[in-house]
């Protein structure tokens, strides 16, 4: 019980957190939209991508550790600046303060900030905020899923025909990954009903939750702050979070495949047969 | 003037049409989310989008005769139903009362009601309107394009390597359309920043018009319905709407590429070199 309520104050905690960088993030995102210059305010937004980024881990971590002094932290932003930092069983903040830069500095609308919570390197509680949508998905280990309150559920869809898939382009841009990638995906698109790609794997992750996204897989995004929060909601959802290949989730891996269960052989079985 | 204000007139007429079948789209789109079981819900919402689709087009058509009884009219479920419609040089309001129709069944946010009107086969007045995210882009020929209200423009970006393009998977599966549709996807990666896939061909449009995409093409899109509005409002919003080959665009073709004009020649060069 004690465990319960505690795990209840991180969430609280996490979405204030959220809340607040989203405020953030916002005002970037709509910060250039009626200059008249564009091709400029380009280049404005990239510099603002980086600050954005900064502001908000700063802004999350220091919410989180006035709480949580003795918790540990990984983030998007200290990791590019001080190297990767070992996932341990302590409880752990991983942080995507900004999921899907190419969006914010395009303006579309599919950016989120990300807060997760490991314990015992378990994602226990997930806190996904997209602010220009203003959707809240959020999820505590064995409490359920919820987008702004409401519980949501995984799809109940058992068939790949009809079933959405997502993934992403991802940033690599040599031949074999993308040749990789477009093989894949054209192997898939026989089996699936369509395919969406909106550049966030956070968001892709609560679009499985949330029951809009049937299957979705990504390789070689970011690091553990895009799947943290996510795979916890999902989880709670119904849902089954896995690594492609059908082997277990590793949240370190940078490879990560989800589901409703029902879908999760067929799936893996499809994406075995496109490699 | 006389005519300025009656395409005033013909917009305010075809924004009324359009708030109200997007108000059909809002309840069909919310109608099954909380129910239990989804997979029975797949089916139910596979005849609530007929039923939608019919409903939304009846209440448009309805409206726009109502107001200009003399007119022509087109439209995706009359065409299904009676076989297509020849477009001519009379005032013609063409329509699709529910883009996006995938994302309606799966409830991903990208849905949308799409009424142009041509007039001397030129698209001259676009309405389309996102229920669910409560975004109406509008265009008037000479008078400028804008999302509720406010003037949008097209990027200026001039470089594909900071481009963001969006196309769509269609819905076609034989090997030869799905192979030729990656062939084009795998040639453009190495060329531009990233890809987006959002299911509704008019949004992508408005998302040129908005400067949130800066490369859009579809080909083998259902037909003049999906791209009669958007059209307007892309070239409103100072874009440009050409064939993917280079040449004019043909509303009756189904195939379109849209951007800003300083990436016009470059993105047509891409799009050859990728066939």
């Amino acid at each position: 019980m004690a465990e319960t309520e505690s795990l209840s104050q991180f969430l609280d905690t996490a979405v204030d957190a959220a809340k607040k960088a989203g405020e953030i993030i916002r005002q970037g995102f709509y910060q250039t939209k009626h200059v008249e210059h564009k091709g400029e305010d380009i280049l404005v937004k990239v510099d603002l991508v980086t600050e954005t980024d900064k502001a908000c881990e700063d802004l999350v971590f220091n919410h989180l550790k006035q709480h949580y002094p003795t918790h540990k932290f990984i983030g998007e932003e200290t990791t590019a600046a001080n190297g990767v930092t070992e996932l341990t069983a302590e409880p752990t903040w991983i942080v995507d303060p900004l999921d899907g830069t190419t969006n914010f500095v395009h303006g579309f609308p599919f950016v989120c900030i990300s807060i997760g919570l490991t314990i015992g390197k378990v994602p226990t509680v997930g806190v996904v905020y997209n602010p220009i949508m203003d959707e809240l998905f959020t999820g505590i280990h064995g409490q359920g899923a919820f987008l702004n309150g409401k519980p949501i559920k995984v799809s109940s869809q058992s068939e790949l025909v009809k079933s959405l898939l997502a993934t992403e382009a991802g940033t690599k841009r040599d031949k074999s990954t993308v040749d990789a990638t477009t093989n894949r995906i054209n192997s898939l698109l026989f089996k699936v009903r369509s395919l969406r790609m909106s550049g966030s794997c956070a968001l892709n992750l609560c679009g499985i939750a949330s029951g809009r996204l049937d299957l979705f897989y990504e390789t070689g995004y970011g690091g553990p702050w895009d799947v943290a929060a996510g795979a916890v909601i999902v989880r709670e959802a119904g849902g089954v979070v896995y690594d492609p290949s059908g082997k277990d989730f590793d949240i370190t891996s940078q490879r990560v495949a989800a589901s409703n269960p029902l879908l999760k052989d067929l799936f893996v079985e499809a994406l075995n047969q496109s490699e």
